[in-house]
């Protein structure tokens, strides 16, 4: 096996020039009483209002254009599908990008995945071909599926567009507000902590059981193009429990009337945690990107069987 | 009686120079997907962003810094206490306006008012007096509080200090989108319908029983200072379903990811029903203020029991 492709400033800036003009540029927002409970000054990179509903088009679109870029330049047809599995917003994310260019997509998505973001890939236009909610059954049903169509694998956090693609989110910050002294922390659902682990071993190691988390869209694990990343440039990873990632969420919803989904809560609860409060005081502005708005409204009790109040 | 005073723009103007720094400019934003439904550009003015969760503020404050400056010129104390009665968003912003002038005040409110918006009231070191869900209810209380506490009523919409403030949307509006040659179109819930009934018939007609509707913001009639204001200013009234209402507010939340209470959805539902459909096309650009995101998070059946999916 190659060693894994680092994640590299030049093909940021690509991505960046390839998405110019094809996506938002989403708001970076505050709110007064979030920072009073935080103690420090926060800035929401809102990404619930990217097209698609989360960042996940930067990426997906991204791998897109740059194969319908390959093909022109080499003189050759476009690709006849593009394949991934997802639980859902990448799933959303490929099938519009595709959808733009014309080309088939089809999207492997586990059967326990949010209808609203089944609803939504179909809506795109894409194919949906269901599996089980194991990394194994998502990996061999993708397999499978481009060998029967004779598609191109997009897969939604290994593939390297993908990843250059997100990372356009950081650049965009770094432009609307911050100087880039910064430090990158990670934060994850304390039942999904598959990067805290290998942050801690020192060694990739992914989550060994389908984990069980109202974040659903960080139910995979980390794989080896981005653990190098992980490893050499993230400062620290936060876990959160189940519990605080509701709470979170609510107060979002509740303070900043932002319809996040739970999977962008977790960032937010790593932020209000204790845990964070040991973070030096001069780390004063923390910029927390709520990932995605793709909620199933036809399914909230998570929110509304939530014992006491938010804050 | 004093033949009511009508709402005059040097007053907006002086309401707007008055609240200057002190609120939120809020956003105007767009969404392709309603635009495509509605098939016409409109244009989302989030008051749900805004100090207190809705726009109440600015008239709340206008007509508490009004007190303020008339108690400075006139060398007098501060009033002892201001009072108003209101289903909840007023109530609230009076509540926050009274706190930041170190002004008692005293809340007058239907004991079916959502819970959210009682917790925040108190939250702003508010008085909360409980009253019947009457318009009548609501008037005696208030009174009785007035007298029992020498304070000052600051009426949630006949109040011409508040209807200066809230005034000030529009120009902030037309600042930022919009030319002057505008229509004024209102609209409210059929089952809430005294100023279509109004404008109909000629004359104020209050509802004649406390309505019943998921718009919890529109439940008290327009009064004496605002009918000749709808009378002469606004074009249309339209009305909607409670179906309407809750199938635009889930719309919102889904494609725009903002949290707005259901009396923000009046008006996109106005505006996606059929009847907008017949007002001419030329009225191709068309703002909708949002006018607040004060959700009682915990009862939220109205939404998940709706049959199907938003469009």
């Amino acid at each position: 096996m190659a060693a894994p492709p680092r994640l590299a400033l030049p093909q940021v800036r690509a991505a960046e020039q390839r998405l110019r003009g094809r996506l938002h540029r989403t708001p970076l927002l505050t709110s007064g009483s979030l920072d009073r409970l935080a103690g420090r000054r926060l800035l929401f990179k809102c990404e619930l209002f990217q097209r698609t509903g989360s960042f996940k088009i930067r990426g997906a679109l991204n791998a897109v254009r740059s194969l319908v870029e390959e093909s022109e330049r080499d003189g050759r047809g476009l690709p006849r599908a593009v394949v991934t599995h997802s639980s859902g917003n990448h799933g959303q994310a490929l099938a519009c990008a595709a959808q733009a260019e014309g080309i088939p997509a089809y999207i492997v998505v586990p059967r326990t995945a949010p209808r609203c973001k089944q609803a939504a890939i179909h809506a795109y236009g894409a194919t949906l071909v269901p599996c089980e909610p194991s990394d194994e059954s998502r990996a061999e049903t993708a397999s499978r599926v481009v060998q029967e169509t004779g598609g191109v694998m997009v897969h939604p956090n290994q593939e390297p567009a993908v990843i250059a693609g997100q990372g356009t989110i950081a650049l965009e910050v770094l432009e609307q507000a911050l100087r880039p002294d910064v430090k990158v922390f990670a934060a994850e659902p304390r039942n999904a902590d598959d990067c805290y682990q290998s942050k801690v071993r020192g060694e990739l190691i992914p989550n060994l059981h389908p984990p069980d988390t109202i974040a659903d869209a960080v139910k995979t694990s980390i794989g080896p193009n981005t653990w190098p990343i992980i490893r050499d440039l993230v400062d620290d990873v936060l876990t959160v429990s189940e519990e605080e990632i509701k709470r979170a969420t609510r107060l979002v919803w509740e303070r900043m009337k932002l319809l996040i989904e739970p999977t962008a809560g977790v960032g937010v609860a790593a932020v209000l945690s204790e845990q964070f409060q040991a973070v030096p005081r001069e780390v004063e502005n923390v910029c927390i990107v709520l990932c995605g708005g793709n909620v199933d409204l036809s399914s909230l009790t998570w929110l509304t069987d939530l014992p006491g109040k938010a804050e």
